[in-house]
């Protein structure tokens, strides 16, 4: 942590910066300029300090965070990739791994419909909301119970793993038990009363990127996870809110290689929910796999036109399926298998 | 809602826009340009409708709502302003109401010294953290349920009513019985399991903005509340992300008049969470009274160098009662008094 | 054009509407909701015509805009896509066009070295800024006139057509002399006189989109090139500003499917702006090719370590070399060639 | 400059920072803490050099600027407010003062008009738009030259100083003989070429905030115009772009009280841009004179409805008339005048 003093700061101004650092078991490097004073402070928890401790300081122009504030989601921490198992299929390897299915689960019909459809095209991991978080009281809220139901009658019946949404603290065993993974979706990445009790389950999580969240802040969420001993964490990039509109959101493609530098965690690509149509979707799904996501969660609807939740960005089967050989033929261009 | 066709549309796509309308009960009027076809649909019912129902049809290019997708907050459901009383204090009438105190509740001493303080000054309501939201797992949580205690303590003492945040959608009840009002934080306006709850409750509920969430999804949100049956809902804006860092936040200080047109809720700023240094607190709260603020949310800490959360962004109680005169000048040259 | 009245609209209101539409000879259609009244407004230059000139009559509530503020970049203007020939290399093909070199001409060893090195790996035009704009006024700020000379002599040396940036209206006639094509920067996007010399000239002009404009807003900056006789556009996404900082700017990745789905022109990719680190920019590179860009805009640098703009965000050539192996065998499982 | 190597960083690569540093005649303090070396670098001019210089060594994991980019509109290079002269109009001291009139000149009745009213509330500018930079060539772009010969003429008649747009650098002479206050707008702030000639100018300039600039980038960019010898500098906050959408910008208020603490220049707010209808102008113009601004840009049209630019932003002459008694009474509660 660098404390930048302000220009002529009186020797006790900067006197007590240092005592405060030396109180906290900090060590301290004194950098007395012509112009301006600056104190290092050094010591293996600066990141976890907040930086208040000596902004509020008379005299402090500025204090700089250099240590990260994440430590369990850092390559830091881990130098190798972290793989996350889901019964053979490995999340973090040489795979892509494409998870897929529709968006809610409306009924049995509809999940088993599109399980078979994108299990045909080669989706490893089925895809289904039971509960839905909905912007407005208004909209279709999900099954929920019902539709946990339906999705574990869908695995069972084509040996495909699910994963579903939860976003109650209080759901998480109940969706633990019917579901493979977990997921956190973007509006809930700061729910800590969420993050607390996934990161005690045994389940792997999916932590969606809050759409206003940076980086920094998607892996500091990660160490709630981590930290309660859920180590079976994959991150999914789903698009940032920014001023641009002719797409529901913008898919930040720059943090697929930000994520792999900064960390040991898989990370895959949401481009539905980012493009917010289906005929971006292609184009979004394979810049991720070119930039080099570890998987992709796709919304495939067997009949988008009468979809509950989010049709307009659900693909058809048959462009799905479409999308699936060019995804393979990207995939193979780098080195790896979907 | 406004459904525009692809120049050259098939007579069978406008067809099959002009079924689904009739579908769903709506009327429809079809205007046949020279370049284009647009579908106009008509009905009480559009703003909860999605737009995907129209444009995922074929030959869509695309679909504009006109209602607003919020209802029970609009100043169309309600023309006039609603008040907000808590004990004799009434929010959204001519009194402009300043709710201040420590960001976290971290001790008697400190919470009662905030209090005397802060209602010396000229606050009426006292506010302190009992459950933090904090973006690592590693920081101070708050006291938690000892909190609450010394809040309802303060309370008792001073006769000052207190607000206090709920992060989690189970101890809404819980925190309900030692508050005033309810805090739902900005990284939970779209916790729609916590908004139900809270719009179960009988106490006011203070909805903050999402940091990164627009106003019509603010006033969406207050519609969950108002849907439970909760009517006492005080907006507050607190700041929004955006690439300018020499602030914490941006606060839009333009919502103030635009929710003042298109809602009849109540509406108060947070100065502090938006500038995050207290040497700009106070510019940004008299702006806010200027503007039209019902009231602000302001954190003053006994001795910020000790603050174990949020310290930089809080004023000394001298800070305070120097800001408190400001704002009553203020405040009494728009015809309003504090 | 849709012109919502407010609730209980008069008919009076309602008149001075379709009045102010009739003298501008466009067609109306009202549609007299039981709640609202809601006025189509056709004719084929409606998106041009100003929101404004019905938003600011009495008791109109808002004003949306059906059709696109641009027109000739438009696809509806142009169905198929526009091919930009340079010498023998045509940009908006099969062929994925690789532009590079380094930020800034810094001295004729500099230049040749560099672009020896993007020739031998592939790359098919020379990049190199003499005219810089800089942020701080103590910045290099190009070799400008002796910098042109310095491109002129690589082209003729090497035989590969050069692009480089201009800032000044006044200088488009002096850099058309010497660059095969003009490129208009970033902060130069809406620097209309700029666009109005350059839309004069014969040479073909790489448009920047601006780092906080629309895709819309950035077509409607193509209209200037295109309306000023210039058909030769080319298009280049580079990021957009986001709250995000880990990397320089946030490359909208979607921009490429959105763009080619609204114009006919050709668009590009800067990889090395967006990222501002060297070591992000190969994967960003390969998503862009994967998404279906025409080309890309790349740094490099023969010593990046020694570079006086830009150096972090460069590559080395032997790094660049790399990078052209991978864009390759992307481009052919795709269907195109570098 | 503080340089931060990887965690392990070689003697070598910490030697090749250390030594670029002295080449470049920096004082070097050097911590090595248990896990990471931090190098800091101390100099007077560090703050006008680029992190690049050391982000690009070796294991260097990121470098952090602690001086400012910006040197002359800094409060460390004068300490005491700056106050610009217009005749006896002083901007900076006790006075709020107000600039307003037509967004665009459109006829000399127009503009008389609009003078006389504006005089007459008590605003002490008048601003008028000739030359225009719109962001589609399909629009009106001013009346030009004729333009300023009406703001000359009327300037003439009521004794009134004028402040008007200049867009191309090869106009600032042409616009300078005509008005008082030459205005660099948003979308010009960074056109380096334009910022250069009118530092050259002996008229005062009214710099408008890029709408998607930071406030370091902005009073980098006065930095221009100061750097030319043009020390009568006014800075303009007129609303950034953000993610929302119901005012047409932003307005940060958070930017006055952050300039007035950084910056010796005094700063005025434009609330007609930011909101971009004229219900919400009044409580933005309140809000900025509270926050402390030194003046206002406020557009007002004799009949907005007929306005051919930005007529939906314009208040009447009557709803001026009225802002301004309101804003009278908010600057004599802070201790100003109007």
């Amino acid at each position: 942590m660098i404390v930048e003093m302000r220009t002529g700061a009186s020797q006790d101004a900067i006197d007590a910066v240092v005592d405060r650092a030396r109180s906290l078991g900090l060590d301290i490097q004194l950098n007395q300029g012509t112009d301006k004073t600056v104190v290092a402070l050094l010591g293996s928890n600066t990141g976890q300090l907040p930086t208040d401790t000596f902004a509020v300081l008379p005299e402090v122009e500025s204090v700089t965070r250099i240590m990260k504030p994440y430590k369990l989601a850092s390559r830091e921490f881990r130098e190798t990739d972290s793989i996350v198992s889901i019964d053979d299929i490995e999340i973090g390897g040489k795979r892509v791994v494409v998870m897929a299915g529709p968006c809610a689960v409306e009924s049995q019909e509809q999940l088993m419909e599109a399980a078979r459809a994108v299990q045909g095209a080669g989706a490893s991991i089925l895809r289904g909301g039971a509960f839905k978080p909905r912007t407005s009281p208004f909209s279709f809220q999900g099954l929920e119970a019902e539709g946990l139901e339906l999705l574990a009658a869908a695995r069972e019946n084509l040996g495909m793993p699910v994963i579903t949404e939860v976003v109650d603290p209080g759901d998480v065993d109940l969706v633990a038990a019917s579901a493979d993974i977990l997921q956190v979706g973007s509006r809930n990445m700061q729910n800590f009363a969420l993050l607390t009790n996934a990161g005690r389950s045994r389940r792997p999580v999916v932590l969606k990127r809050g759409f206003s969240c940076t980086i920094t802040e998607w892996l500091t969420a990660a160490d709630y996870l981590l930290a309660g001993g859920n180590n079976q964490v994959i991150l999914c990039e789903r698009g940032i809110r920014t001023f641009e509109d002719s797409t529901r959101f913008s898919l930040d493609i720059g943090a697929i290689p930000v994520v792999k530098k900064y960390s040991h965690l898989p990370v895959i690509v949401d481009p539905s929910h980012a493009a917010g149509h289906y005929s971006l979707v292609p184009a979004i799904a394979r810049a991720a796999v070119a930039a080099g996501a570890d998987g992709l969660l796709i919304e495939v609807h067997p009949n988008p036109k009468e979809a509950l939740v989010d049709g307009l960005q659900s693909l058809t089967p048959s462009d799905f399926s479409r999308l699936m050989t060019e995804l393979r033929a990207i995939a193979e261009s780098i080195g790896r298998y979907i």
